[in-house]
């Protein structure tokens, strides 16, 4: 599948309510737990994404456009959510998630992007050269990441649970 | 995290419509998309999970249930929804998805299971005895393994658009 621009959108504006309908209200064993020390809950990949949301993806599509010298990205806190968002309650974060997520729909469409735009770069500090196009791509394809490990996550606290289906399911050792 | 029936209904609840939110009206090259040969797409997946709704969860919690001499599982097919399910709209499909988990729902809520319930037990032809409570944890993990199918396979139609963050994105690797 070629990007394009709309069909990438219609993802992206899926997402936060696919979101919200699956995660709110929802009880805390669901939310909080994790799969291992230092890693990350639904609650925390929420907050992930809405940093991601406020930092990464049209600041950077900013600096794509830009006809500034320095045009490399910044520095992404990969953990700034394990501050930033610890005290909302989860519809608190799903609704965040989804006001900036309308809004930076908003600012990109705003830019009316043409064929020429998608083939323009900047650096990013690890993986040097990256275009406007890829950069939109990895947009949808962060959501369905996160999305993906939401869900997988969720899963594995129910591992002792299924008993002999364990072999039959192999989510469960995903990540192990 | 324990077995829970509250807890575990609450997500039950909630696949359908989060899948709703995000499938319908979805461009066909999100929903016709596969990893690789023989792989199912996000349009299969949805067939899988209506024909697991109709012949497995609430059947099989039926046969734990009863008093019957011949308590093992009947044979599932797990390709069924091949042929099932191939001329509905995506839309068609996680409507009917949804109503035959909200009546699965009120089934499983009519049992008024108790403890003792929850460790009855059948014979499932390949993994020997497993009870109501595994059953049920199972059906959980089900839907959110299909889940994580789904996006995964999502996912993957834009490995190529992506460029060098592919390396970061290690949901592109997944099951390949």
């Amino acid at each position: 599948m070629n990007f394009d621009l709309n069909k990438s959108i219609a993802l992206l504006k899926r997402t936060p309510p696919a979101l919200e309908t699956l995660l709110n209200d929802l009880d805390e064993d669901w939310l909080y737990g994790q799969e291992g020390e230092n890693t990350w809950s639904p609650y925390v990949v929420m907050g992930h994404l809405i940093h991601s949301e406020k930092t990464n993806w049209i600041p950077r599509l900013e600096i794509i456009l830009s006809s500034r010298e320095e045009m490399t990205f910044g520095a992404f806190d990969r953990f700034a959510q394990l501050n930033d968002y610890k005290d909302q309650t989860i519809n608190e974060l799903t609704a965040e998630f989804k006001a900036r997520r309308n809004k930076s729909i908003e600012a990109l469409q705003a830019k009316n992007l043409n064929a020429e735009d998608f083939s323009k770069t900047a650096f990013h500090p690890q993986l040097g050269a990256v275009n406007l196009k890829q950069l939109l791509a990895t947009w949808t394809v962060h959501d369905l990441t996160h999305m993906a490990q939401i869900v997988r996550v969720m899963a594995k606290q129910y591992t002792a649970e299924v008993g002999p289906w364990k072999q039959n399911l192999s989510i469960l050792r995903d990540r192990s």
